[in-house]
């Protein structure tokens, strides 16, 4: 056996692991039983240190170093790109370092947890100042002379940096700011009234889901607290919640991880169980997620469609379609990321990449991050903060000291923004079919333009290699100003 | 830290990673999407890899030989006990050897399903020969001398030999034969009649379930395929299956795999993800399911308090309750073993034990088996087979390489006859209790005597110890002659 084929079988039950892992998280949000969860930890600490084990064996880097890699196909060299960064990474960090961190988001996790229960940031803070020194820690050691924050965020968005995205969001912020004012001067359309039986939401979003193309027979949609995909290959699941005042919510959040799994189901079968059988970052997981909810789910052809199938579902609406669609893509003052429309999303997450930019340079402190928040926050959105649950302590991220991750959620939007304007070039008459509840002419061309490459090429390039031209934030500004003039008449 | 303590620490992860691939088996029999099937099979292998490597890692052989195991009390000493046993097992084993067993029984399994569907034994036979004569070098490999089959039989039942067990299937034998004959030569009971609803069928199953002392939070009912218990601990999940015109199946199922996973949840907390943390043996923990299934399940007292639970969930059941016993305990002519009653039950299994043996020593050859198999059952049960699926392809277990696991389940019958005989000794108003649906008194006397010690002693001890006496097969045929002279009017 080659060097390289060595490497591949080794690295196959190394990709077999990561989906148990996973499956055990996904078992442990759906169906586990609740005295389980201590039991649970143990469990997937055990997996935890034989991935961790497997990732630094000496043996890959001998695998590595015996490889002719100019004898290799380009499969073989992204397959080779994918497992050098990832040896060079773990190597990179000292597994002290690495077992305190584990250590401690842990703990950290929980505390977060009743910190936001009881509206009380400084019970959180001594915990996050550890987490923070942690991960400026890991940052240096992972950045080995180069920008600290671009080495913690080069984990979910390989190649990013923190001064490109700067530059991108920076364009995005003026004319976002003005659609924004623009829209909430205007009079707030109504939204649905009544109440909406929970197993007829998860019956009709079950339909919705396959529906934008998801592969039951590769799949599951569960309930559970928060919506997430989870899985890749053959075994890709997911999960929605239900709100008996808030059918949209179930159904957006389906229709998201739809996007989510669509992508993972999508990737070629020859790349299964190989690092490019994976999504190939979080940024373009994200515009997969994001163009399956918002460009196809709640533009105005599919939401005619929808309001259909959820007038069969649950009878009069109380709207006709145009007032329906309207509803969708109601904009209102809110103090929660996840709960936010198409507009002021990104507003959320560029205080986000700020703030944790600062923390990790070192020019704020974990003390004033709360006095930071509501600071720029009232200066964004106009309105204060009350309480840390609608302020910094509402996300779970920097608990689980993921620094670095926030800003793949804008990225994720502009990607979706250009691959939107390249999908309606290539597929003239795709409201047509939305209208009709034909998503086959979208996700198609999604498959075969770039979820079916995985992890083949760079995320950048594979966003490029779709849409015929570098990203830039343009094709979404100008897609959600002609949107919301279209919806509140600007 | 001390040799032992590392040892231990390393043991931690070995079992919860053991409790993730049961995690794995469960999934893969409920909630698995059916396309996932091939991905399974490659997660499954990859933690097969992982638990072999760690099973005959040489530092475990460094910590042995460090071990001062006079400084050790009663639980470090156990402890020892079992990793020494399974490190010298799998070092006995030629690692081409496993591999070659492990790669045949998977692709053999399938080979058995499809000849079982078209009751084409010759088509199985060519691979039956081969894990036959994989198992026999196994054996070999294993006893180092001794016995080839006492070697396998150690894997499911430690301490037990075949020349024990003969002994005692001999004693067995006569008496069960006796008592089959005159129950056949009285008239049968009338059994039930009319449809059950399945999803009614669940509903009281779990309740049923919860009344023999199952634990919900820590674990919960599916419907599979095959009723089975799965996981230690904190998380031990039992399935089950409806069938419309027979709800026994379901409820004697359910209390059956009640008792498997009743001894798992009954274990002392302080064993969890120890050697310690799970049933002793094969043999043991049938005695668990059987004394649950059978001499609680099935007797008089609690009958006539299933009869008004199901009276409840079904309306009028067409008999009064002690009708309704006689149902329960009706025996009929039939060929599959898992259908059996309790007076025949165990002749299936002495049918196997004998002709597996002969597998095992080379005196009965593979291609001569399913005559062997028809002319014994012919002579056990007076009616000939007319079918190999209702033969000797109805059990999975010789298609995955499980030979010694058979008698198994007629030592746990036996065991399960003297636990009944000590509890109703230790329990004098028992039925009174179980006429009242209350378990208590039984499933409290078999957690403290019994089920707390987990892997403490060896399997024969354990149930010495909770009976007061050593164990044989005396109690069972009491019972048995006893419970049916009464229903039959013998």
């Amino acid at each position: 056996m080659s060097a390289y084929d060595e490497l591949m079988e080794y690295q196959r039950d190394t990709e077999a692991l990561g989906q148990v892992a996973g499956r055990l998280h996904w078992d442990m949000e759906t169906v586990m039983p609740k005295g389980a969860g201590d039991q649970r930890s143990d469990e997937l600490a055990a997996m935890e240190h034989v991935l961790h084990a497997r990732k630094t064996e000496p043996r890959i880097g001998d695998w590595l170093a015996a490889i002719d890699e100019a004898s290799l196909d380009e499969v073989g060299r992204a397959n080779l790109r994918h497992i050098r960064r990832s040896y060079e990474r773990t190597r990179r960090l000292p597994v002290k370092l690495a077992a305190e961190i584990a250590r401690t988001t842990s703990r950290s996790h929980a505390v977060w947890a009743q910190a936001r229960a009881e509206d009380d940031f400084a019970a959180f803070a001594p915990m996050l100042k550890e987490v923070v020194r942690l991960k400026r820690e890991e940052g240096a050691a992972l950045a080995d002379g180069g920008d600290p924050y671009d080495a913690l965020m080069d984990d979910y968005e390989p190649g990013a940096t923190a001064a490109d995205l700067e530059a991108m969001f920076g364009a995005l912020r003026p004319r976002l700011v003005a659609l924004r004012e623009k829209v909430l001067g205007k009079p707030m359309p109504r939204g649905l009234e009544g109440t909406y039986d929970d197993d007829a939401q998860m019956e009709l979003t079950r339909r919705i889901a396959a529906t934008f193309g998801y592969d039951f027979s590769r799949g599951r949609v569960d309930k559970a607290v928060h919506p997430f995909s989870s899985g890749s290959g053959d075994d890709v699941r997911i999960t929605t919640r239900t709100n008996p005042l808030d059918p949209f919510n179930c159904i957006f959040s389906t229709i998201h991880e739809t996007g989510h799994a669509s992508y993972e189901q999508g990737i070629d079968p020859a790349y299964r169980l190989t690092p490019l059988g994976q999504g190939v970052s979080m940024g373009v997981h994200e515009s997969q997620s994001r163009i399956y909810e918002n460009q196809l789910g709640r533009g105005r052809a599919f939401c005619g469609h929808l309001h259909g199938m959820m007038t069969e579902s649950f009878g009069d609406l109380g709207m006709d379609p145009e007032a329906f669609y309207a509803a969708v893509n109601r904009v209102q003052n809110g103090y929660i990321r996840t709960e936010s429309d198409e507009v002021q999303y990104n507003l959320h997450i560029f205080l986000r990449f700020d703030l944790e930019r600062q923390l990790i340079a070192g020019t704020l402190d974990v003390d004033d991050l709360e006095e930071a928040w509501n600071a720029r926050f009232l200066a964004d959105f106009g309105y204060p903060v009350e309480k840390a649950s609608d302020g910094v302590l509402q996300d779970v991220h920097w608990s689980l000291g993921l620094i670095g991750y926030f800003p793949t959620y804008s990225l994720g939007n502009v990607y979706a923004g250009c691959l939107n304007e390249a999908l309606r070039g290539a597929v003239p008459d795709l409201d047509d079919q939305l209208a009709r509840g034909d998503t086959s002419g979208a996700t198609g061309w999604l498959r075969e333009n770039l979820q079916r490459h995985g992890g083949l090429y760079e995320p950048r390039e594979v966003v490029t290699r779709a849409c015929g031209a570098a990203p830039s934030e343009g094709p979404l500004l100008d897609y959600l100003e002609a949107k919301f003039a279209g919806i509140y008449g600007l």
